[in-house]
């Protein structure tokens, strides 16, 4: 019976089937009407991020899992929502896909997305499952944050502290281990495993929030300013101090790298995959030097990797003089990567 | 250049360029973040709701300009928010396109979408645009309600009016003479062009909310119950009735349909699109007769069209003894239709 019934295609179940299927994995007194209703707090903001995702283009059978591709899209909406100072409210899944999947496929992508929302407290509050030529998955996150504790990427000043609140650079290692797993035997069991887990289960960092903010309603001096590294480092420091008309000056030694991908791929080329291999999912922040150095006391593998300044470009340092001094841009993502 | 730029293909063009482009249809405010804030009023639930339409699926160039597409799936969102009781604050819009898609498809979809928006005061707030081998739009849509004033499925009770807020039956003959233009010659042009201009720009309700719920935080003394008529006005009957555990008697003569559209195909014809063509996105609404009598006496072209029972089947009736009395089902629906 499990055998015959993991093969049954969402064409034999038909939609209405599969809708009924899925609605164990939203709460039910959210189901069943033209919309869901959710209660909000009073004086907080709403805050929405929509991301969608297209097989072939954004996962693929070949490297992720259905519940890893249901995990790494939930994380990436909360990662917004994180990025923003917001705590998630719920999301809603909008679902495309061909009449010959199995329903065990789309179970699985729905166990994944339940898992990583239910680490973070928050849940599935509604969505639409239709027929495809190609599956597709479009999130909509909605969180709330209070007005006063918005982190914005327009925010950042110069003069203040430049902090991540992780590692970069492993999620494009184990993307690469994952694509080519003839490579890297010299790697400890251990180390590729921690590698390949940060690409399928990243985590987004709502954890940071109360360090930011440990007061309800109070605001810093100055706003702290931020955005996630989903689409890379560089991209992160490069959108926050375009949208800030400020620049940085950022310190190679200080950007936490794994230790196993360095010595497995070398400084320069770990280096790369920090900057510019995305879907790290950490928070990158501007904040005043004074409440940097606390976050990173509370925060493991955090760090401070630079400054933010007046002059508006984007300086990559090397503090032992080894390299030279190089000016980041889009572009020279768009040639390391694309 | 006009031309030539209508011309340009998404691929030409870069998702980030194409993702500029649409900012001019976004409020300068809400854009350049990771996710978009918005202020909701204080004591307000909030309601949410999700759609995909998939090319070929859902809609086509065949019968649908890009313009109608993005008004189409807006309204149809809307007219959830309108079946829920509450008044939007805004959509969220994915977008996957094929890279030979032209530019000016997806500008004149985003037209749709805000021209439709607009009439109902409400915005694109964010959004996603990908590389997708078949078009399709995913829209969340997020509105507000009063506890005390939403409508539920669920809520219906033996021996209230049932109302529809308009005619029935338009959209589909609509489709039909989009499908087949050689068809309904005998139609006056007017007629011709109110019934096709029923299936592109259909009006979701929410002008009916205030005539519900006049005096704000107020509760009837029995809750209104109620949904949309988007997959047909006897499927959204059934609804309610196997929500609420109640029947409901019909009397097909008390059902507003075009009397252009009964010339044209029939008396029996006309009936059934009416119950199972779907898409005329009225408010199907089950209420004290009290209240039910003074919103018809309000609202052009609604009608009483029966009461709910205790006895939980769904009857058509026939008040002049024509046609005998027909119980209404799911499958036949999926009979007339599928």
């Amino acid at each position: 019976m499990k055998d015959l019934d993991s093969e049954l295609s969402v064409r034999a179940l038909g939609e209405q089937g599969l809708l009924k299927r899925l609605q164990k994995f939203c709460p039910a007194d959210l189901v069943g009407d033209d919309a869901a209703v959710l209660t909000t707090q009073p004086k907080k903001s709403l805050v929405v991020t929509a991301d969608m995702l297209v097989d072939g283009v954004h996962f693929s059978d070949r490297t992720t899992s259905p519940e890893d591709a249901g995990w790494r899209a939930a994380a990436a909406n909360l990662s917004d929502l994180a990025a923003m100072g917001a705590t998630p409210i719920g999301i809603t899944v909008g679902l495309g896909v061909p009449g010959n999947l199995a329903i065990a496929w789309v179970e699985r992508l729905y166990q994944g997305l339940t898992e990583c929302l239910g680490q973070y407290n928050t849940v599935i509050v509604g969505g639409d499952v239709v027929r495809s030529p190609v599956t597709t998955i479009a999130i909509t996150a909605f969180g709330q944050a209070d007005p006063n504790q918005l982190i914005r990427r327009a925010a950042a000043q110069p003069g203040q502290a430049i902090v991540v609140t992780g590692t970069h650079g492993a999620s494009r290692a184990g993307l690469e281990l994952l694509l080519h797993p003839d490579q890297g035997h010299d790697l400890a069991p251990r180390d590729r495993a921690t590698l390949i887990r940060a690409h399928q289960r990243p985590r987004p960092r709502l954890d940071v929030l109360p360090f930011l903010f440990p007061i309800p309603d109070t605001q810093h001096p100055t706003p702290i300013a931020g955005m996630d590294s989903s689409d890379g480092l560089a991209d992160a420091i490069l959108q926050i101090c375009r949208a800030s008309g400020v620049g940085a000056r950022i310190d190679r030694h200080q950007i936490p790298i794994p230790a196993a991908l360095s010595n497995w791929v070398g400084a320069e080329q770990a280096m790369k995959w920090a900057l510019y291999g995305g879907e790290d999912f950490e928070l990158v922040l501007c904040l005043s030097t004074d409440l940097a150095m606390k976050l990173v006391d509370q925060l493991d593998q955090s760090a401070m990797i630079g400054i933010t300044t007046a002059q508006p470009d984007v300086w990559l340092v090397d503090s032992s003089h080894t390299y030279p001094d190089e000016r980041l841009s889009f572009e020279q993502g768009f040639q390391h990567f694309r």
